[in-house]
């Protein structure tokens, strides 16, 4: 099966790597060319010089690209995927976007006899490492059956959770569950160290109960020691948490702690921490005490 | 070892009963009769007619009351446990209090030769009566060796995490996590619902990577389902929350979303709805949109 991977990135330079090491007829292509050649020379195949040639014979396009605005320039622009890819192929979309996005080019595809499939990935860089991402897809069923074989090397959870959109929809639910779940650990590490506590304790004792979280497992300590330059960066979170809101303002739906986190990430950014992991919120409430001091 | 329980409540009755069935030399009481004698017909130990009875010959006094007021009675009230029972004994302090509260009570024990530990207690009511709660302790680690024994009877986890006091303060952390993450948590499950996602299906792909959580894990199907009509009351929360925001005030700790998410638990009392699960912040949220129609 002849599959095509675009975008390089954090996540994508990984995936792409799984896809050459399960032996799949593989083209990459990315925008900069540095990373391009830094991947080739990694996995021994050379990166494609253009879009058009990467997609010419492609089965599958698979992208991992940054904002709504990437994606529908990589694919739906002049010289993009749809105009150059084979009809009878699937896009697969791995970035997170708004469903509208996935909506718009799910039907940019159908009019060039292309399928799309929507299927952002969780587990972060790590996952991607690993090949051990979890993929939110939406589209059609019969589609995605295609193309379980090119996640299935480098995911392990992959699921059809309904129409065009399901996929984005999905990750936003993922996303508004941890912006709750981070600010609540945040307050609760911030508060046990003013209260002089010895936090490594009291996270043995109630680790293992009903506060214990995936985050608490694998962020508190790092929280306690002031770490936060690794994981999920700030910025990202709140491009989803962007979409989330959208999302969300659109449905009239009220999501109050969701909205007060993306600002605390905001007051993260403007202490120059966008780079830093999501668990940073804890520095915004240090921030507040420090400069009330 | 002769032990005393006091306080025969949804949590008390089953711990007591531990100690029944581990042997030790039991007396217990509570304020109300009916529950004293209900508990007497199961575990064929008569309930004392006093409280004065009940610690005579105590070495060891375990109590769980409900808030500050109760405790302050029955332990430190005219013909309470400190005047009645032996010098030299142990009182233990299940309830979940503030941390003043504990440091008085200690101050109270002290001036007649008795130990305090305060000891709140996570795990529900499921964990007392699977004998499996985790105790949060505070006060002198000798006199915590003495005790553990009898933790031992209905606890899985407990540690010593400090003077006295450390035990509520440890219950705050794990309090102030829970906040934030059950509103998280609702607030994806409100979402995710708005947008027509299958989220049985949502939750199986999402639910072992960085959003699960116990909560997740154990309260998510049945949030989907409506279903609130056990656990751990709103009342209770909101009483514990109260303990959290005043210690917080105190030290001059701002915790936002968890003073916001006592207000959202004030909205389901509101609702008729303190005496159900926390997870019935979805509630609160489904009333918003609910009105808006």
């Amino acid at each position: 099966m002849k599959v095509c991977f675009i975008g390089l990135g954090t996540m994508g330079y990984p995936m792409a790597g799984h896809l050459q090491q399960k032996g799949f007829d593989l083209s990459v292509y990315n925008r900069s060319k540095d990373k391009a050649q830094q991947w080739s020379t990694q996995y021994q195949i050379a990166a494609s010089a253009t879009l058009a040639k990467a997609v010419a014979e492609a089965e599958i396009v698979a992208v991992c690209l940054g904002a709504d605005a990437d994606v529908r320039e990589v694919l739906a622009g002049e010289g993009g995927v749809f105009s150059a890819m084979p009809r009878g192929g699937v896009v697969i979309d791995h970035s997170t976007t708004s469903a509208a996005l996935a909506r718009e080019m799910a039907a940019c595809a159908q009019e060039r006899g292309i399928s799309f499939i929507d299927a952002p990935v969780s587990g972060g860089e790590a996952g991607a490492i690993n090949g051990r991402l979890t993929v939110m897809a939406g589209g059609d069923e019969t589609v995605f059956a295609r193309i379980e074989p090119v996640l299935a090397a480098y995911a392990t959870r992959y699921q059809c959770l309904g129409p065009v959109g399901s996929g984005q929809l999905a990750k936003m639910v993922n996303q508004i569950c941890i912006a709750g779940l981070v600010q609540g650990l945040a307050e609760g590490m911030h508060f046990g160290a003013a209260a002089g506590l010895n936090m490594n304790a009291v996270l043995d004792v109630i680790g293992a109960g009903a506060a214990q979280s995936w985050q608490m497992d694998n962020r508190a300590k790092t929280m306690l020691a002031g770490e936060f330059d690794f994981g999920f960066a700030v910025d990202w979170m709140r491009k989803d948490l962007g979409y989330v809101l959208d999302e969300a303002r659109q449905r009239k739906v009220s999501l109050p702690v969701t909205a007060l986190v993306d600002q605390f990430y905001g007051q993260v950014q403007n202490l120059d921490g966008g780079q830093l992991d999501t668990s940073s919120l804890l520095l915004a409430l240090q921030q507040g005490a420090e400069s009330r001091r």
